[in-house]
């Protein structure tokens, strides 16, 4: 697995801003990147089909549960995550680690590994940085994630400094741990809070240990966006230049458009699926609730700047109907909305890193984040006669 | 809206299935066909995209949910039926008499129609034939059917005799009030329960009307196989040769087979959209229930027969996986992969009547339905290295 730049900005507000593509042994991707997260074994209410057609490349899933749920090892005999799923792109899977940290009270932790019990019933596990790394073979990850701590926040200076050595311990045995294979990979994850001197010495000793690509994990847990772009500011330059970067769990558009001008490269967040569950629609002007009585007759497609396979053949009205009714048609649709507003946005990012607008495209996007939905003069509302 | 006999079966036992087009201003459909239910103007589950793919031909919408959300208004006002769920194809809507009279102290009958309350919110509204027959207008319903009463059963005779006189009243006030349009139609509905004078009297009552097509209706409903069949043998042969035969709420594929041999054309049913949010497979083997146990290792897709886009992708272990993680995408492909396979079961039925072989398939399909699931000899199971 590796990758390779294509384009990279020039001016100084967005220098770090990059194009490329992830070669990987289930295909390539073209980046930067937005990976919807599939839990389970499933991005939550789209087929992988409906997926593929938002221009989705690489999708994330979730160690945490899949270890509990179907298992690893049954994962492993139905073909692996890609077999099993009827995903044959990349999948990317987090370490677990994350995930058992928030579980609380239900969990232990001692230099090894963490112990833990099962949200669904109970049972106990344990996971190492050898059993994070073996589950994640097992499962096929394309992109196996190193095991680490991730500390609440906030969090003293002390804490974050004796987590994070302990995850660059971690990250040292899952490397250790890890099989390489052709167009396989692992990338290290970055800690340290937003301590400058402790996120330099984290990339310093993932660097040491050498990984394919480098995430950069705790943040967007609640520190706002101010300081997760200025703990970017100082931790991108002392990643590789020439290897992909992943940002972890972020975010909203403005977060992607933002983390992208800093250099980052891929990007996972539950955002855009869970608000399409949830009846809260993205699109170029902001986001929309679905359910307000305003799109009872509002005959209008959500956005006129949808180029998906939706786009135009559902109205707000039809869409706002659905949620009303509980049909799980309102959840599907929207989900897959979302997810191609995502993709679309990416796409957008893109292209004008390779053409050298991103400074333009930045000013327009977030002119028209902060609009407001269009007028019924920028977009009229269809009138049909029967 | 005309219906065109392509075969007929020749032989004593299937003398009086036989294989059409029905024609309407929304595309032509080959019969005999499987309407799935889209009650609130949503088949529950599936894209009309995944519908199409199934070979789902004409699609059925009900009355009695449309009016009361999103109303018959606004779903002209978004253009009717069609426009509003990207369904181009024909619908047909029933007439909302059967659905307001299952409604019990929440309904009051008279001679001139029903007054009952929403089962959302309490509202008070009332159907007539009049009413009935304009909302299916403003709903653009391809084909209307008659306003009806359906008496609960059992029922002594002279109650299914009052209530079959009152819905032949009904019938031709519902024609009286229908807008005849170029390829749109309207169908009256036979009742009389299980009594043959009644029966004859309620087809002959409609058959001076007039209708583009007949529904037997009131069957069911809970009288049995026998009963039902008996009920269409000496029915079908009093209704006219040249225009189609829908069998209302019918059926499983047993129904649907032995109804096809007795000359119905036109079907639907919850069953399958229903059983796939239930865990229940329909197959040529019978029906299987996706949380057993016994299919979480169980590597072989659903059915070998399978010609759906569906085909091979998706094994028995992970539709098993996705319902007992309570994912939705279990019951949007179980979904999918029942109404694919009551779309196949149609079209082989069809083939069979074209090819004058219908009793031998007829014999074969029974024969497997009772076989249960296909042994690993059969069917054997992949085995994935990875
Ligand atoms: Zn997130
Ligand atoms: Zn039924």
């Amino acid at each position: 697995m590796y990758w390779q730049e294509e384009a990279r900005c020039g001016s100084d507000s967005t220098g770090w801003a990059r194009a490329g593509w992830l070669h990987t042994r289930h295909g390539s991707v073209p980046t930067p990147t937005f990976m919807p997260v599939g839990t389970v074994g499933t991005v939550k209410g789209i087929t992988t089909d409906a997926l593929r057609s938002t221009g989705a490349g690489i999708i994330l899933g979730n160690t945490y549960h899949l270890m509990l749920r179907p298992t690893a090892e049954r994962v492993h005999r139905l073909g692996g995550l890609h077999r099993m799923m009827d995903w044959p792109g990349p999948i990317l899977t987090d370490s677990g680690g994350f995930q058992v940290m928030s579980l609380g009270p239900l969990r232990q932790m001692d230099e090894d590994g963490v112990t833990f019990r099962s949200h669904i019933d109970g049972s106990k596990h344990r996971l190492t940085a050898e059993s994070s790394t073996d589950i994640q073979f097992k499962l096929d990850a394309t992109i196996t994630m190193a095991f680490d701590e991730c500390p609440a926040l906030p969090a003293t200076k002390e804490t974050l400094e004796t987590s994070m050595e302990r995850s660059m311990r971690w990250a040292a045995r899952s490397r250790e741990a890890f099989k390489a294979r052709p167009g396989y990979g692992q990338f290290g994850i970055v800690q340290g809070g937003t301590e400058e001197d402790l996120r330099k010495r984290s990339v310093k000793a993932l660097r040491n240990i050498g990984f394919e690509g480098y995430a950069i994990g705790g943040l967007a847990v609640g520190e706002g966006q101010e300081l997760m772009f200025s703990t970017l500011d100082f931790t991108i330059p002392e990643l590789p230049a020439d290897q992909p970067r992943y940002l972890m769990g972020v975010g909203t558009p403005d977060d992607l458009l933002g983390a992208v001008m800093r250099g980052c490269d891929m990007f996972d967040c539950v955002m855009p699926s869970r608000a399409g569950r949830t009846a809260r629609a993205y699109t170029e002007r902001g986001t929309m609730n679905m359910r307000n009585a305003r799109f009872a007759d509002d005959t209008r497609p959500i956005s006129p700047d949808d180029d998906s396979p939706l786009a135009g053949r559902y109205s707000r009205a039809y869409i706002h109907h659905l949620f009303r009714a509980n049909e799980m048609l309102g959840p599907m649709l929207l989900t897959w909305h979302n997810l191609a507003y995502y993709q679309r946005l990416m796409r957008q990012i893109r292209s004008a890193i390779i053409d050298g607008t991103l400074p333009a495209l930045a000013q327009k996007l977030r002119a028209d984040w902060s609009k407001g939905d269009w007028t019924e003069e920028e977009f009229p509302k269809p009138q049909f006669t029967l």
